[in-house]
């Protein structure tokens, strides 16, 4: 098979034809000295890392799995040592705050670090992905003590982070959990629950496994709002870092999984282990909801990571099997890629994967310029978008990769199937990130539920309104006129179906039973959206422009004619309203 | 988790409310005395038999799988004494040839019992339905001399069958295939070269496994034209069937496969087994024809399957599962069932599959018509309807059962990632069924390319004119309004779309670029003339009508609502003609 290749081109495109990298960099007080020349110096690293070190091992981590042996973890062969080196490059501290040691470059380069890193190896890359989850929860909330003692080893990679929500009862609904904290004389508390996947449980990599956990206190209130959140260590520090007694948390199995298998996912038994108080008791849920958005972004990431990989090796294949004939039967055996059908599968998740990546760019610019800008109300449009554009994202990109594994595979054929081609791990992989983090119904209902309405129901208005600027300037550019009509058609669909939702906010059903064809309506706008700003700026590089920059035209014109229909199916789906969802009763099923 | 339940009493209602199938057995000599009361007692044996010997080893199939051990194949504990009674139970032979042994009953009923040993087993499924694909072809071609010999004992079970046709470089272009067939004095052959994706190639039941292998005679036409087909037993039978000398043919691996573990998909190597010429020489491909027309619709109907095993368990788990409050806020904690986005899954797994197995039924009614009506306009006219569906039962049931799969492993959550809880496993095995047999886009373009230009073009209309005829009848029923109006609307998209394709039959790209849009249009607007059916059938049988029966027009409403706008966007698709696809070169992908 073909090995992945970092799409840094396309990348570097994006940061500086399309999203203006440096005059954006220039404005953020702390980014001025970032600019394309540096994040392209990253982004070459980064992707020589993932193709180099981590893609080696998916597949062997894959069949060989993670283990637990005599109740602790034993990773794939390969892994401890990658992930050492991953360490030692920097890597783990990439986005990191400076003052615990981190690197302190913008978001826009940490995801796209994320993507290769995804593609090379979904398994792998959760531990550096938690771990800066974790981080980010403890450096909003924590006390100056627990800052200065856990931030600069987990920044380092030294020590890893896991989250401990989910318990066998309680899933998406946190507020039924019931793991307990017993607080002690001296300040810490005691947790004592059982965990269900807990992706990164435990590991064998040395240093410390730092798990938040959320746990009720003794006088909690019923419901998400009696939870709070509680550093746990693996192993409880000294003040100066190093290990000492094992604390009372262990793996009590790792889960049988569809995929990941490289990963520990782990049954995790808190038996009256110490912990550390985060942020206000019963504030939990929102102290790990600052972890989680950014894990909602990442797991996006990830999807689209997944899909990239998955469809670059089924482009590359398509290009060197001969079966069947040439179109106008000339040539007796070609390259399957001369197949409409398989350049219909192969076109699909191309423009999936290149629009998601230009929607993930521009997100994280909107988070750096919320996290930076000097001016608040810049800062609080840029958050607006980042709150809006976080389940769309989590969700749609997640099903996007799925859906360009599941085609990339079938361009395989049989071949697709078996094992050793690595085209059946990219679907199993994939699988996951619908799933966790928020299933992606979880996540459209926050889009229908919580996002639209925020700003008075003018948040979403206000994005279109930034779309239906660049389709006008678009629009004036020749060559450019399919993707910006078909876009705007899609624009006018979903501004209808919103309009649509908000004015039935009255009625619970209408909202959830729109939520997942409307997410799936507004990310494939927005990708509309994407593309025609990618067209417009791969016209004006001219013919001289790098291959992969000079086929977004023709890649914007199959996005328009072959994939954006959707919307108009998604959108009389969404008017025909929830009645055919809520007449059955629930004994009718 | 819930058992399998089989869906008996759905079936029931098909046959006898919707296809009027007394009346139709009663014309075809040799039917007359099927009728739904003979169909409901094998169908409730059928049904008992999967759920309760089958499906019990599905877990534990997938678990251990299928080895190989000195060259043996070891199926998982089990299924030796599963097949053994499956055959003795006369299962084997339900539709088998009376002449050889066979029950002679109706392939309407065979095709329903194939979907409960689908939806319990699919691996195990695998080994009866390539026996009897394996043993129509020997019915309809081989010489009297092999049809004695072989045909009783496969009908009776005794001894399975196998195709062997792929290579590693002969997949979809079985032209490229290189496998020898050297003639021998006695009339015999021998063939030699290495097939893969064998399932069923070997097994440890006892008895002999018949291989039917595509293999080209000495001076065999380069190219499809110069394959002919090969009758290949594991043992040399004595002219009484006692098993003599072991063949030269062996099992030299076991595929590593994404799922159906269970079944052992062999790589097999034919080393100058002896084999003797079915049909032609030359014309191999024809009679394999035979076999794989029925194996496709087979393929179909394991894909519905698979999704009716899947929806049913979500649906259980959904019911069961309390997480998240009432839509109206009132109750705390309610099953998942109540909130929209979780009915929506489920409503799609279950409209998909109801709507399915109807056209299932209709399509196997016309095989049987085709078989056995006096009338030769009666049987050319059917046959000519069990061309047309042929590839859209393939495709369509199998992309409907693997997204039915993937929606009902959502309704889970985490648990559906978990392997213990049953429901990957359905992914993982209803994947298969999307490839093999011919991909689906292979389906896709036989559709378009082949099956619309047939009798003239007027193959399609001339169903298009049955569905008209329900529509209008549908139309004048008080409670059928939406769908028959959703699927008279549907039916208009199909029909513009199919002139466009046929009056672009010059160009090549054309229909393959259309292929796969086409082919699901042409799907659900088909169901939704089967949910139009089943709508007027339910509301005539009235109140008192099993709640299976009164939920149909409800069902309808949905799929009216939320699946029928799909056709939409693939008609707008479809239109959008096949430049977008084309425009670049195979290079620039």
């Amino acid at each position: 098979m073909a090995n992945y290749v970092p799409p840094v081109e396309d990348m570097i495109f994006l940061l500086s034809n399309v999203f203006d990298f440096d005059r954006q960099m220039a404005a953020l007080p702390g980014f001025e000295e970032v600019n394309t020349d540096l994040a392209a110096s990253v982004l070459e690293e980064a992707g020589k890392f993932a193709a180099e070190v981590l893609e080696p091992l998916n597949r062997s981590g894959d069949e060989e799995g993670s283990r637990l042996e005599n109740g602790e973890v034993v990773t794939p062969k390969g892994f401890k040592e990658a992930y050492k080196a991953f360490s030692e490059a920097g890597w783990s501290g990439l986005s990191g705050d400076p003052d615990y040691g981190g690197q302190g470059l913008p978001r826009t380069l940490q995801i796209l670090t994320d993507e290769m890193v995804s593609s090379a190896n979904l398994s792998f890359g959760l531990f550096p992905g938690l771990t800066r989850g974790a981080t980010e929860a403890i450096g909003h909330h924590a006390g100056e003590d627990l800052k200065a003692l856990y931030l600069p080893r987990m920044i380092s990679g030294e020590w890893t982070g896991a989250m401990a929500l989910t318990e066998a009862s309680a899933g998406t609904d946190l507020g039924l959990l019931t793991t307990r904290a017993e607080p002690q004389d001296d300040g810490s508390y005691r947790i004592t629950g059982t965990k269900i996947f807990i992706s990164s449980g435990d590991q064998d990599f040395g240093g410390n496994i730092v798990h938040l956990v959320l746990a009720r206190l003794p006088d909690a209130p019923k419901g998400v709002k009696g939870i709070s959140l509680f550093l746990v260590p693996k192993f409880l520090p000294d003040a100066d870092g190093s290990l000492g007694a094992r604390n009372g948390l262990s793996a009590g199995a790792l889960e049988h999984k569809m995929g990941i298998h490289a990963q520990p996912t782990c049954v995790m038994n808190y038996d009256g282990a110490t912990g550390w108080l985060i942020g206000e008791p019963h504030r939990g849920l929102a102290a790990m909801f600052t972890m989680m958005n950014a894990e909602r972004l990442f797991v996006g990431i990830e999807g689209l990571g997944v899909g990239e990989a998955a469809v670059q090796k089924a482009t590359a294949y398509a290009k060197e099997r001969l079966q069947g004939r040439s179109l106008d039967g000339s040539r007796p055996l070609v390259p399957i890629i001369e197949h409409p059908d398989v350049r219909r599968m192969l076109l699909t998740g191309r423009v999936l994967c290149d629009g998601a990546r230009a929607l993930s760019v521009w997100t994280a610019l909107q988070m750096d310029i919320a996290g930076r800008h000097p001016d608040a109300g810049v800062r609080n449009a840029a958050d607006g978008f980042v709150a809006l554009m976080t389940p769309v994202v989590k969700a749609a990109f997640t099903d996007f990769g799925f859906e360009t594994a599941v085609l990339s595979q079938q361009v395989l054929g049989g071949h697709g199937y078996i094992r050793e081609w690595g085209m059946e791990q990219f679907v199993r992989d994939a699988r996951i990130t619908q799933i966790y983090e928020g299933t992606n119904g979880v996540q459209a209902m926050d889009l229908t539920g919580r996002k639209l309405p925020m700003e008075d129901g003018e948040l979403a208005p206000r994005f279109f309104a930034l779309v239906k600027e660049s389709l006008q300037s678009a629009a004036l550019v020749p060559g450019a006129e399919a993707i910006t009509t078909a876009t705007a058609q899609a624009l006018d669909r979903l501004e209808r179906s919103t309009a649509h939702i908000l004015a039935r906010a009255e009625d619970p059903a209408e909202a959830g039973a729109a939520a997942t064809d409307y997410l799936r309506l507004f990310a494939l706008t927005t990708l509309g959206w994407c593309w025609t700003k990618m067209t417009v700026a791969a016209l004006s590089a001219g013919a001289d422009a790098a291959p992969a920059i000079r086929r977004k035209p023709a890649l914007a014109a199959f996005f328009a004619a072959r994939i954006l229909p959707q919307t108009l199916a998604l959108e009389a789906s969404i008017l025909n309203g929830p009645d055919s969802l809520m007449a059955l009763t629930a004994d009718d099923f």
